[in-house]
């Protein structure tokens, strides 16, 4: 098989992580025809830790740009566990990106960058698509990003 | 007919509540193909009253989660509206869970878990898909939950 | 060809805005078959400017629901460009209203109104679909509204 994506993330020194998986009564992932909808998921770091916070008091710009690309991790970790290989993915169609703000941050777009443009590096165009990105009061468990994706991918031949 | 979640509904004691309905410009849900989208709905008491205030001080977990659990019956309500039988349900593809917290509440999947018990409940597997859960500043009416839905449906034959 | 769409913007005295356009690494839209997604927009002015501010303390409910019908009038901006013609809209399916919130404002539907209203009145029944409407606790740029859009589109014939 031409796995195209893994050798990508091999040029890139990047191994995915585990997947972090749901933490109540839901799935990972649901599939509709050729969309998949995957659960919102948050930043986990190398040692399996999350990464928690207000973005503009605990962590700054950069930092939560690291908590997103984190998270962009989790949502490539989880679609190749969903799909077996990340060729499947035609198009990431639809992020949306909620920031753990501290009050007066206004800058959730440049974070969720962190994620876009991981996406971005390993998928290429495909990585790609309409995104939304908001401050929101509070997240679970105090993770600094959360993000859920619509995917657009290819039927097994 | 062989309406088999509504002898299951029976079983559990559920008679579902008249659905709420929309508060402005839009409708209760929209359909493409076997997509069925539902407008956000929330947390109505049997006596038609609304679940107010804010989870973490107004509102306990367990009083949250019964919000939640209400917000799902509101779901199921506007689902049967919507397509006669819930039999026609295929599967709950997305919930997004919208908390109305306190600052410091970091609990939004637990809260969620009381829509997505009953969903699982009443709906057995198909009740089950992928899910997002975030604390957000305010709710419209100061509801203590706002939960939306995606929903796979069947054709009527 | 049948412009209608733009023939009824041309009876409301509406000329359409230029497009704000993405303020990072993703895309206006996405399509997948008959569903366009659109990426969360915010309220811009004629002027070009953006309309900021906490609605319920900076803003008036009547002030926000005109920056969520500047919004809407982006969101038609944006499926113009996508689709070359408005008339290629089947329906609005869902929108997503995400109101910047000051502390204690509970009428996030009467200001996604505004947008909803517009949709109407520019595109008669489909532009009603299904919607969600939040108080969130900051938005990018400290804009006073930003919606997203799930579009259903007829194919180039």
């Amino acid at each position: 098989m031409d796995d195209t994506v893994a050798r990508r993330l091999d040029e890139l020194g990047i191994v995915l992580p585990a997947p972090f998986g749901p933490v109540g009564e839901y799935d990972a992932a649901a599939r509709v025809g050729d969309l998949l909808f995957l659960s919102g998921t948050g930043p986990v770091r190398a040692d399996g830790g999350l990464v928690t916070g207000k973005v503009g008091a605990d962590l700054d710009v950069d930092e939560a740009r690291e908590a997103a690309r984190l998270t962009g991790l989790q949502i490539l970790a989880n679609l190749a566990d969903q799909l077996g290989s990340l060729d499947r993915v035609v198009r990431v169609v639809k992020l949306c990106g909620m920031v753990n703000t501290a009050p007066g941050f206004l800058h959730a777009p440049a974070v969720i960058d962190g994620c876009s443009q991981l996406l971005v590096d390993v998928l290429g165009p495909a990585g790609r698509g309409a995104r939304s990105a908001i401050g929101v009061a509070e997240l679970p468990f105090d993770i600094a990003v959360e993000i859920e994706a619509i995917v657009q991918i290819a039927e097994v031949p």
